[in-house]
Parts: C-alpha cells; sequence; structure tokens
C-alpha cells in the first residue's frame, strides 16, 4: 500500500513519524492556546469499527470537530467490510463520498485491503497485528516526557507482560526512533519472530535495540519507560481470569517493588483500559510515576496529527471560487419557489 | 458534587436557575432572529446513554450545533460506566477527550459518580430519581405562559397521576421557584417523604408550598399549569397496561371534565412521549390549553441554556493565537511530502 | 402531501427535478473548485432509518457537513416510528428540534404519514414503494453522460432485471424527463400495472414512451443506458439464491454479450451494492462502458440538492441580529460565576 495511507509505521522513516509527532504537539500547543485551526474544514472523515471502541472513536471524532470537519460513525454492524458487497466495491463507494477513512478491523488484512482499493486515505484504528495510533500518541507521550538530558535514543522503554498488539505497536516505534526496547514476558507470550525481524531491522537503520527476556532485574535496570496491557489475549484465544492469573501473576504485575528497579525517574505507561490489581495496581497506576492518563489524552493530539498530515489542506483557487460562488448564486436566485 | 455539573436542581439557588432560564429564552429569540451565537465553536459534547431516548439526545445534538459545536452519540452498549474499566477510569480519559459530557444513566448514583470523577461539566440527562434538564424546559415554557398579571410565584401547578422522575423534578423546580405545587395522585404512588422533604426545604426559602392529595377538587381549584405523565412506572417495576388502569382510571386522567376544575385560563403540559388515553385524553392533548408541544421544543431552549451556562465561552489572547498560529503554519510548510 | 416534501417525483414537474438536477451540478463544480458554500450552516438534518443503509445515510451526513450543517444519525431501533407514541407526536416533536428530516422505511405510507404531520421538509430515502434520491442522482449522472449530440428526451433507458423499487423509480423519472423507457423483465417480475399507470400518465405530458417486454433484442436495440439491481426481491419475500438464479439467469444477466445489442457508447448503471456473477458481470461493472461508481459518487450529488432545494437559505435581518447580539452579550455579561 501506498504512502496515503497509516497502516503501519513500518512504511514511514523514522523522520516521517517525528514530523507527525511534532505536527501534534504544535496542534495541541495551538489548541491550548485557544487557537483551533480550520485545517479539516468542511472535511468528512468516515469511521469503520468492526468492534467497539471508545477511546479511538472519541478522540477521531473530537480532533475532526476541533479542526473544522467531521467524523460519522460507522457501528459495528452498520457496514460490512467483505461481505454482501465486495470490499473493492465498497472501497470504492466510500472514496466517493467522504475525504478520509478509518478503520478498526478484526483482522490487519481487512485495513490493508480497505486501503488497497480506496482512493483516498485510510487510517488503521487497530488491527489484530497492530495499534499505529497508539504508537504515535504513545511516541508524544514520551516526548513530553523525557527524562532530564535524555533524548529519545538515549531511552529505555519496558513492555511488560502479553504481547499484545500494543506491546509489538511499541516495539515498532521505539526501535524505528533508536531507542532500547525490552519485552518482559512469559515464554509463549513473547512478541514473536516474524515481528522481531521487523524490530531488529529497524535497529539496524536507528541504532536502537531489542532484547526479549523472563528476568526482572535484567529487564527493569535503567528503565525510562515501563509500558504494560491487560492480560486478556486476543478475541476468540481469550483467556480467563484463572488463566492469565496462572500465566503472568504476579511475576509480571506493574506494582511499586518492579517498578523500584527501574531509573527513580522512571514513568509508567498503559493504553487502557486497566484492569486494576491484574497487570498494575492502583499505587502505581494513580502513583507519581503515571503518566497513563496524559497518555490517553495524547490519543486526541495523534489523531489530530494524523488527520492533517494524510489530508493536507490546500488553498483553493480564488478566482475559480469567486466564479463558482458567482455561478451557485445565479443559480439558487433562479430556483423555482416552493 | 461541584456546582460545576448539573445533576439536580436542588445543587443551584433560585437565582441561578433562573439566569439558566432566562439565558435559553435569550438563544431562543437570537436563534429566532436568524442569530446563530457561536458560543460553542470547535467544542465537543460526549453523549452517554444507558437507555435510548429520541428527545434528550436530539435536543441536545442540536443545540451543540445550533452554537457551533458538535454532540457525540455514544449509545447504549457503546460504552459502558464501571463495568470492565472503573467509572473513575473512564471519567478521567473521558475529561481529556471531550469538552462536556452528558448522561442519561439507569441510576442516579452513576451520573453522580460520573461528574465526581470528571474534571470537566456533567449534565443530568434523566436518571431514576430526577430529570433536571426536563425541568429547566419546564420552567421556560411556564415564564412563556404566564396567566396575564401574574408571576411565576403567584402559580399553582399540579401534577396528576404517578410520582414519575419528571413529577418529582417538576416538584423541586416549582417550589424552589416559590409556586405552589400539588401531586394528585393515588396513594402508593405519590411522591415519598424523602423527596417532599426537598420540596419543604425549597419552600421554607422560596415562600411557595407543597400539597399531595386524591382529592381532585382541592387539586384542582385555581391551577393555572396542569401536567402529567405516562403511568407505566419505572424499569423492572413496569406495570401492564391492566395493572396502570386499574390504579389511575378513570380517576388520575386528564380529560375536560378534570381540565374544567382548574382556572379558565389553565395550560395543559406533557413531558412526552403521551399514551393517548391512558393519562391525556386526544382532547386535552391536542386541545386549546395544550402546551406540551411547545414544551418539547423547550427542551432544545434548556439545552442550549445549560450547554453555554456550563461551558462558558472565553475569548483567547489575541497574541498567544497569532503566535500559535505563526508557528503552526511554519510546521505545514515544513511537513514531508506525502 | 405538500411540495414542502420529497417523497415522490410524482409530486414535481420535469422543470422542478431539473431545477433540482442542475441545482446539483452547479453544487458538485464549486465544491470541485475548492467553494463550500455554507448555504446549510447551523441546520440539523434528523435520520431516521427503519433499515441500515450506508450509501444514503453517508451520502446526507457528507452533504450537511459540507454545506456547513449536521446531520443526526437515528439508527434502526432508536427511533419508533408509530410504536409507543403516535407518528403524528413524534412528527410534530421532532419538528421543533431539528430543521429537516430524512427517512427510509419499511412502508411508503410510514414516510408520507411522517411527512403529513411535520411541519418541517420530509425527504424519503427509500421505501418499498420508491427511491427519489437514487432517482435524482440518476438523472444527474445520465446528464453528465450524455451520448454526443444528445439531449435527455433522445436517450432510451433500459432496467433489466427484477422490477425493484430502483426499477420503478428509474421509470418515473425517465417519463417524467421525456425518455424512451424499457424493463426488461421476466412475467411475474415486471413493473405492475398500477406504476405503469403512472409512468404512461408522464408520458402523455412529456413525450417519452414506456415499454415492459421479455424481448433481449427489442429491449436492447438503440439503448444509450442500461441499468440493473440485484435479484433478491423484497424483505420477507426474499428469494434464495437458487430461486433467484433459475428466474433470473442466464438471460437477464448484463454481461458483455447482452451490451453488445446496445448503443457501441452505451453506459452501464447501477445502483449497487452489486452482486457479481449474478446480475451484472465482472466484466461489464469493471469495463469501460461502467458509470456505476460515478452514479454512487452522485448520491451525494443528488442530496447536496435536495437538501439546498427545500431548506432554502434565508437571509436573516442584520438589525435583528445585530440587535439579538446586543442583547445576548449582556445577558452573557450577567451571567453568576460558576
Amino acid at each position: 500500500m501506498a504512502v496515503k495511507d497509516y497502516i503501519d509505521t513500518t512504511d514511514f522513516t523514522k523522520e516521517q513519524l517525528l514530523a507527525m509527532a511534532q505536527l501534534g504537539l504544535e496542534l495541541k500547543a495551538a489548541i491550548a492556546a485557544g487557537y483551533y485551526p480550520p485545517l479539516l474544514a468542511n472535511k468528512t472523515l468516515g469511521m469503520i469499527f468492526e468492534q467497539s471502541s471508545t477511546r479511538t472513536r472519541v478522540s477521531f471524532e473530537t480532533a475532526m470537530t476541533q479542526l473544522g470537519g467531521h467524523a460519522q460513525y460507522l457501528a459495528p454492524g452498520q457496514i460490512q467490510l467483505g461481505g454482501h458487497e465486495t470490499m473493492e466495491d465498497t472501497a470504492r463507494v466510500l472514496s466517493r463520498l467522504v475525504d478520509i477513512l478509518m478503520a478498526r478491523v478484526e483482522r490487519h488484512a481487512t485495513v490493508v485491503n480497505l486501503a488497497k482499493h480506496a482512493t483516498i486515505p485510510v487510517l488503521n484504528g487497530m488491527s489484530d497485528y497492530n495499534h499505529p495510533t497508539q504508537e504515535l500518541g504513545d511516541l508524544i507521550t514520551m516526548m513530553e516526557h523525557l527524562p532530564a538530558g535524555k533524548k529519545l535514543e538515549d531511552c529505555k522503554v519496558v513492555f511488560v507482560g502479553d504481547a499484545t498488539q500494543v506491546c509489538v505497536s511499541l516495539m515498532f516505534i521505539t526501535t524505528k526512533m533508536g531507542m532500547d526496547f525490552v519485552h518482559f514476558g512469559p515464554k509463549g507470550f513473547q512478541v514473536k519472530e516474524d515481528v522481531l525481524a521487523i524490530a531488529r531491522a529497524n535497529c539496524e537503520v536507528s541504532g536502537g535495540s531489542v532484547t526479549v527476556t523472563e528476568d526482572a532485574d535484567l529487564a527493569m535496570a535503567g528503565a525510562d519507560f515501563v509500558y504494560t496491557d491487560v492480560w486478556y489475549g486476543l478475541y476468540e484465544a481469550e483467556l480467563s481470569y484463572d488463566q492469565r492469573m496462572a500465566i503472568f501473576f504476579p511475576k509480571y504485575q506493574v506494582n511499586e517493588a518492579l517498578l523500584a528497579k527501574a531509573q527513580p525517574h522512571v514513568k509508567f505507561m498503559h493504553c487502557l483500559p486497566a484492569s486494576r490489581g491484574e497487570e498494575v495496581t492502583d499505587q502505581v497506576l494513580d502513583g507519581p510515576a503515571s503518566i497513563a492518563f496524559d497518555e490517553a489524552g495524547n490519543r486526541l493530539t495523534a489523531m489530530r496529527a494524523l488527520l492533517v498530515y494524510f489530508l493536507r489542506p490546500t488553498v483553493p483557487d480564488a478566482a475559480a471560487v469567486a466564479a463558482a460562488k458567482a455561478s451557485l448564486d445565479a443559480r439558487l436566485a433562479g430556483l423555482p419557489a416552493l
């Protein structure tokens, strides 16, 4: 798929991803100053959800509104990708009715196909493979919370627990940036070889590193950021409470004892929602190291950046606009009375 | 909960509630004159519905649009308050993604908790306890239809039938205003002692009165406004048609005979939807005394007022805006090509 | 129903329908030039769907956004037309809460009743009887793709297959325009006498013609436009795959052989979604004669035209606006602090 789509950060260079992040920070600062730039005026985002998601939906919809546009929510069941109508036909039709699409899908191939057949930009709102809008928000959050005197490239990021899409995505973005990434998780629930290969390729370019380990001390030593996610597992392979506790608890719970093994300035991150008492304790999630709620706010920061990045505002030709307005006004004046 | 939220009119003074009502009338007049003030430009309302509601949803959504903002509809099942994620976490996250929230909830404690944990304003779109947006719209409707030469404080308001949340809310707002409120309903379906105590406390401040009676003549004598609501009862305790007719019919039906016992200028109100032939006859609902449909239109009047009241527009610093715009424009000019 | 509503093109003259089509083309050209006229600023469209429909919903919602307004999506089950509340009451209430309504309904009488009781414009987003927004988009599409040197009145349009609402609607609009319309379909699935009578009445005024035939050569000879739709049948009478193939296949499939019987410049149309391999082949739908995807894009063209046509923008009195603004500003300045 072309660079017109945001499907996977692997399709972009470090510089492009940093440009997105910096654009996000700039838009955040502008809105904090009371300036809502109308960069997406009159534009429509079609939001396709194969699964419910409050955070992704709300942040995309708010981002469109704040920048002058509008988002249409197509709830699970309201639109079928590749059912009665072929995916290709749906993509071709929607490309004529909206300006940009986002899709949260059950299978990664769905969003890849949608992007392939759509002639407008398609943004991946999470698949079973990755979660690139989360990635960008997390990058922005780390940029905002860099340890004093450190650059991104100096930082160590540890993901604790199950190798979810969020874990894989964090590995992608941190290794792309040249950071040191560690997955601290139990065998059988560690990042797989196919995605590790991508991370290693990233490191060859960026100078970063990637490590997978079951050793808590090794993992946490020197960590600047510690991240976790729920232990459910994916979809039909979802784990029961007893199953997941048997696998991950207590070793992979982020609690104060585990966090104490990291840097004193360590920051705690979580994509949320959290299962308090499972993968993280109240003390950590609500404690001074936690930046998880700022991170949630940066979902919005990321969405604004992506929408503007992939839907670049253009300035129409003033003469063409004036001519169109004159012609339309004449047409309106000549309409038959109701 | 703080005055930042609109959960219960009991939290506000008569003067504050009148300021909301007058703001609503002012906004209504402005829009009737063709002036749509962009007071909520770029702002987002998150609308959480635990139960479907056309009237409340449509009026909130239209109010946001007319004032330059946008409302996001989170349908029943799309967001869970206090399920997988704690209510506190949901409130903290949504506070970062939207500007103001409204919630229609099954249990009053839910909206109270949401307001407690949210850092943005929360408006109660009806609970099992009260219906304060309806209250404000009803107050506005009565202000528009005051009998000639009378002030609010001179008026008698009679609620007929089952002590629904709408009945309780009408009692709250009328006693707060210093009006004479009567609940004319059968024993077992009359307003309860806990809410009566609130109404009596209101009357001590306002000079109003509150009466509960089964005597039709006593109830209706001198009434300026007569109000009713459906006889279903609440949720799991819903009454069957036979049950409710046995309890309320014919004594508590608002028909022409009952209405004739009130003032000649009496106005009939209903929160709608109505079960025609049960709590009200066609003759009354469609008759000259009925202001029920104007009252429905004032749901929108109330929503506009509440949104502006709790989301006060601020004027950003012009220099900060100019600086933000310059900085953002430079960033946009430097974006890598797509 | 009054001309305030767009329920059936039979209610309008050829000149009025052409004015709508030309308005649509004008708005399309303006937006292509980068001019989004804010003709529906602050206006709200209520969209009632008794059945899901991606195309109709998305095109209406995008049209509102592009013209400065907002559309509210009332999904199947979120609002009931004529259930607990009478249709008349629902129509009267919604008329006070939004500016214009559209409804996709199961039974035509529903949208007729809604329009009768609403005091605002109602647009028919498809019923079991007709599909007039599709009609207008199809007319616009044919106007954009007229054979060189031909006027609308010179063209022959052939609908192939089952006499769906789309077939009937195409018959209505083409005969209204004075075109030659042919329904090529098997006995039992041909357009019925009641709607044929309307088409014949159209032809008496317009000079067009209407033919129903099972003869492929007769049908296709000289055809400028060939149109088809799915073979499912309607709702509870839906046909299984085996049933519909037995009835329509292969005679009524639009494939290259059938299309070769028409004019060399023939254009292929389809309301979509298509069941590829049933009523149309990939070769035709994706081939050079196909304008089906442009036609889908013209759903948006039609919606813009209808919304502006039935919701004529008015210029408010400047003095009244200034007075309203001054009064509101004073009210805002005097609000009690939060």
